[in-house]
């Protein structure tokens, strides 16, 4: 019994260590994860009503990739590709172009939950390598429902309509949850 | 004594895996909590002295609530509601207006400490929705007497006079020390 | 020998507890540690080939240390100080300077590892108190090789050669891996 019991303890130890800070080489699952598309409608001139996002600066003529355009954004984050479903957040923060010789991204935003599922907020920031298919950011903190959360945002472009238009698959992966 | 002790330790484990990942219902306390008043004066033209922030951008124009305009700022942080009080920390950042309908912000920022008191920076980033009475951004890290903290800063509007001065009450509380 | 299982218990626990959480005041060794440097050259106007980042706002005038001035950059990280050598990251981000009465700045990028020794990304924030000579930031994220990092940079400036040019030593120091 005595040495059942100690084997008990140190196994369930050992989890608890390794779970909460050792390094490993395997990825552990998500405790919170769900997918959602993010629709950014840039401000033209005469679109007050459909815009979602507007540039701030101008880009100063560093390559021919936009690099130093600054927008900001409050976008609809919704559970399908339609931008007109009605959204589940907001994600509100900015993004600028960044590389001379292609086009290259970061982000820092929030996303705000306010709906009978969930009420909260998450907060992201990384870089965001448009020449890659696949790219992750890091989810930083949360609040209420998302309480001191941390983890991974994995961006995928769905669509890039020209200037007007773009929409990102965000697939938002929780691995610190309270 | 064989089964009381059992009884124990799967306590005392059950309490440290919880509170150290698991999902909770309930928030723990803060292993820190301290209440300070950030105070924003707004430059203007002839006010090199007073001012402690400025825009850098100008609002492009998307509805009547300034969105798109950007703001950096070195403003200082006291105990009390007066901003002539000797700061206890100063918070360098920036914010934005992000709504095109109300005033919203968004807000990323470093408290930096240089007391007998306390010596490091929190470094805080988060939506400010200024709409509602009582809004919580994310402390994502801290140095020095706040090394790797993490919480939560709650933002209440004190006071809004006009553009050039505006106080908000921040309640800091952190979760993880060390 | 109940007792002798009942003191080791109770170690190991509060070890586990202090380690994960709790304040105390020797700070942990990096779980991983390594010193790039940064290399920022500045683009003027007919300079893109050299440029590695750019100014996209301008000092609107509060004070003589370019309060405002806020810079976009993707630059290179070196093992040593040569800024032609062969990059091992790329530091994509931006700072601003925020103090009307010295030099301060305040960063926040995304180091970006692609090489056969390292794929991922660090994610970082924080103040850079320029008059200080060595001032920690914190890593707030990571991915990759990376996933799930916290930890802290710490700057020293290495060089300043006037607008075109600057060096940061940059030791970053991981406190939590995965």
């Amino acid at each position: 019994m005595k040495s059942f019991l100690f084997l008990f303890v140190f196994l369930v130890l050992t989890k608890t260590v390794i779970s909460a800070r050792k390094p490993s080489k395997s990825q552990p699952k998500p405790c919170k994860n769900f997918v959602l598309y993010y629709h950014d409608i840039m401000f033209g001139v005469d679109d007050v009503q459909n815009a979602t996002s507007a540039a701030v600066t101008n880009p100063p003529g560093l390559g021919n990739f936009k690099f130093g355009k600054l927008v900001i954004f409050d976008d609809p984050m919704t559970i399908d590709k339609n931008f007109q479903s009605e959204p589940v957040a907001r994600a509100q923060g900015f993004y600028f172009y960044d590389m001379k010789n292609d086009y290259n991204a970061w982000f820092a935003y929030t996303l705000v939950f306010n709906s009978t599922q969930h009420k909260g907020t998450l907060n992201i920031m990384g870089a965001d390598l448009m020449m890659v298919q696949s790219r992750d950011l890091s989810v930083v903190g949360g609040t209420g429902d998302f309480f001191m959360s941390r983890g991974i945002v994995t961006f995928e472009t769905d669509t890039f309509e020209g200037a007007k238009y773009f929409r990102v698959k965000m697939d938002i992966k929780l691995y610190e949850c309270y």
